[in-house]
């Protein structure tokens, strides 16, 4: 069979062996985003036209989205491989969408995700997981199914600061700075709230307390300690890029957190999952 | 005398009588970032040519920071007329700029202001004062000093994610939503963090719970919720535009803080004192 992780800047291919081994990969900037209305199929068959002899297709991410290629409705919570599947929407002969997942928290608020279901269930085990990313996810599973989740938009705020505020003015790229980022991962449990440890990447550069490449970091430190503490976590599997999987590991050992990075292949595994329940 | 409030984006020039009555005002989109370098006494003279027969002028803001007309480097806390007026530094005959004030919280990150001490001083009374805007200053005064205070980036971030984040994709301008803000406010006293609740305003939007219109409501219920809850406070002065100032009052009124508006002359009146004092 093929997995395919499809979301909304990347699409990541596996070609599949009768026991799940990824016999091949691809990946390529075709994400979402960049696919015109209608042409989904078409980059499909651009990417991996000659793995097509082989199904079930099954992909997940974006590609379920209403701006993807068929929206396959959000799952509520409590959900495991038996319901996602059950709610898989087929775009063709053997071509399979897997849908999102949603929950909504004590006071109503309803959070939602696509994609990252099929990388924890992949994982196979329980416990709680954090996807460091642009909408970093925190998310419980219990019995092998996902019970509650929380998105923070940890990346997101970080990239627009940095390329959009006055904290940018004073920033470069360089070498990440270790010491910097501590010291803002301990500025996230002062006072005052995160709105106003973000000024202080302004003055402390002001003040010459911080080079450009280390305010990075120490904004960096702050964002992602504010999430590690909001988190309330004391043991977190952690899924993701591994540079950016490192920060997290990183803020979590200075918040004796126990933190344990897990396979990267797990949406080839959750998809293959998916693929076999099909059958 | 004169006084100007010169700020990054805003030229604000008032002529005083003998008594510190404004006899005349004028304002202008002139802010320093709209200056050439070596031109800040041209654009005086453009704007306010007719006046200068009137000795001292005194301006406060960023006319006195390093992209300025002359650095006035910040005065510690605590600070008060007295302080401030010492370390005013002469541009040339009869015109005055002031500097700023500095302060580091208990674990040593400093915090700094420019304009805004003026407007403080000038409103004439001790308490805690909230002067709301991109970078929101909450300032104690005892005694007729500002003791301490400190900035939140509530008005830029909410800018920044407005125009560049993918919550603003789904926003409109529209007529500010009352019962959306109070929601925003309410929800930042929830658990998860603002990192979290940020991500709120888009699946609510997803879910069809909020409107174009709502969703910025909602947002800026949010920032100026937590800024209000992390400054913790139980009574405080308004100093601001009047539309900001609303909301935060409102804002305010759910949280049960008691929130006075103050007359917003006191930048005039700040002036013509630190004026009185070179005599």
């Amino acid at each position: 069979m093929i997995g395919i992780d499809w979301g909304t800047s990347a699409f990541r291919a596996y070609r599949l062996g009768a026991g799940g081994e990824i016999l091949e990969s691809r990946a390529a900037p075709k994400g979402i985003l960049a696919v015109p209305a209608g042409k989904f199929a078409d980059v499909l068959q651009d990417e991996i036209g000659d793995w097509l002899d082989q199904k079930p297709v099954v992909m997940s991410g974006m590609v379920g989205s209403r701006q993807g290629w068929v929206e396959a409705p959000y799952v509520p919570c409590p959900a495991g491989f038996a319901e996602i599947s059950g709610a898989m929407r087929q775009v063709r002969e053997g071509v399979w969408v897997v849908p999102g997942v949603s929950c909504r928290d004590a006071a109503g608020v309803p959070d939602v995700m696509r994609g990252e279901e099929v990388q924890i269930l992949g994982a196979g085990r329980d416990g709680l997981f954090c996807l460091p990313g642009t909408h970093s996810k925190w998310v419980e599973v219990e019995d092998g199914r996902i019970t509650r989740f929380s998105t923070h938009m940890t990346g997101e705020v970080y990239a627009v600061l940095k390329q959009h505020s006055i904290l940018g003015r004073m920033m470069e790229e360089g070498t990440p700075d270790t010491n910097a980022f501590a010291q803002g991962v301990a500025r996230s449990g002062q006072g005052g709230g995160v709105l106003h440890h973000l000024f202080g990447v302004r003055t402390r550069g002001l003040m010459g307390e911080l080079g450009p490449a280390a305010s990075a970091s120490y904004l960096s430190g702050i964002l992602i300690g504010h999430e590690l503490r909001n988190a309330r976590a004391r043991d977190v599997h952690l899924l993701g890029a591994p540079a950016l999987t490192r920060l997290y590991e990183e803020a979590a050992g200075l918040l004796s957190v126990t933190a344990r990075p897990m396979d990267p292949d797990a949406a080839a595994r959750g998809l293959f999952r998916l693929g076999g329940m099909l059958r």
